[in-house]
């Protein structure tokens, strides 16, 4: 199978790139094709701007979501993006790794997801009508294949527990988790968290590492989460909002949109 | 009283532009001082790596928290990020002003956070020990100050409703209300939120100009968001999980830190 790895740290000599390295390794073990977009090496260009949209006349206003569409469906977007889309429609399974800043990804790999997902190719995908809104949250262009976190974090695995003071950790990749991979039509794995990364010893790196190995090792066979499908009945369209009958009373907020949710 | 709007869209003829003059126009007449960051026009620069800490020897290893301790200590972060501090220190209100895009903030505006909140200033503040782990959360440099964002989407208010696909939009802000704003002590204002902003006639803009001249009128003395203060008893340290007996039962996820949810 195909392997995309999307990376976002500055430092080839970080632990990041440890683990990269790690799960690069095993995954050619098994078989895979492996291949790495290492955004700080490639000198990533994070802004979405004008210089995005070569065919753009200089005098309209930049509207970024129509700009975009006629880019893609001229096949004008810039070659950084277009190689990338290219790796995500040859990638069965997709992984993005970093290190977790400000409770999200650092802004080099949001600027990858903000110009890489051009409309008509992340989003704007499929019938807008009554009885269909689109291609997305489980259909899209990328239905079908896989994807999954690599996180590291500072702080402790407690403070990103149910009741930890920085919200659980499934609650703060959910507008990744759901929004950015399973929009397109992502299966979605569970993440692979690593906590207190700033303190691992040798002992730690080791117990790290081969939970990390063996999380590649069952990459193509883990079941992802759960999540719901836009297009399979449990939404109303066009409100899209999750039928009154689904889901346990009293259940609140993202949870709801697992189908493992029900009463 | 000031006011800093850090602003983040590539066009200067955008209904962002317009509601962020609208603002500002609304702000200077009640009396306030306003600053605005233009992110896209000062050209910031959003990636996070070497160039940053001007003092960290080429052959060490870049470990970016203690790079940015050591940077900021000595005063030698790089004059953009210096400057974007200051403008912190001096404003009573900030503002962040951006498009949803992706279920979050633009990746420019991610960068303005990645390296503006250094070591020492949005984080690793106060002290660390048995009893107190830092000052943060309604603690930190920037106590005693509000926050608000202004943000427009093109999606739907129901598929942002409690319901709705995409997530409540309270729970999709959580990770920048509760961990960019009110980690670094700031008062956080609900968000001022503008939907399906692709479809606006001159009406519909009236409508949300107005609206938000509403909110701007009212910046002062709207009720903050009531999350916790780590430090005013309700967690445990250090493991900072929510006092067992604080909270309603059954409640989860990001609620459980605003104080509302008592029993």
């Amino acid at each position: 199978m195909n392997v995309l790895i999307v990376f976002a740290h500055p430092e080839p000599r970080s632990l990041n790139t440890a683990l990269r390295d790690i799960a690069v390794e095993e995954l050619r073990a098994q078989g895979d094709t492996v291949r790495v977009s290492d955004l700080h090496a490639m000198g990533w260009k994070p802004t979405v701007d004008r210089a995005d949209f070569p065919t753009l006349p200089p005098d309209h206003r930049l509207q970024v979501a129509p700009a975009s569409a006629q880019a893609f469906a001229a096949g004008a977007l810039t070659d950084d993006v277009r190689a990338e889309q290219e790796k995500l429609l040859w990638a069965d399974v997709l992984i993005l790794q970093f290190p977790l800043w400000w409770f999200s990804m650092p802004a080099i790999l949001k600027g990858w997801v903000d110009r890489v997902y051009a409309y008509g190719f992340g989003y704007g995908v499929g019938e807008h009508s009554d009885r269909r809104w689109g291609d997305r949250y489980g259909d899209g262009r990328l239905a079908g294949k896989r994807a999954m976190l690599i996180v590291t974090t500072g702080g402790w695995a407690e403070h990103y527990s149910p009741r930890g003071i920085n919200g659980p950790i499934d609650d703060l990749l959910f507008p990744i988790n759901h929004g950015i991979l399973h929009y397109p039509g992502y299966d979605v794995l569970p993440p692979f968290v690593a906590y207190r990364v700033d303190r691992l010893d040798d002992e730690g790196f080791g117990t790290v590492a081969e939970a990390l190995r063996v999380r590649m090792r069952s990459l193509h066979t883990t079941a992802p989460i759960p999540f719901r499908r836009q297009n399979g009945g449990d939404y109303v369209i066009p409100t899209l909002e999750l039928r009154e009958d689904l889901a346990r009373p009293g259940l609140t907020g993202f949870a709801l949109h697992r189908s493992e949710a029900e009463g």
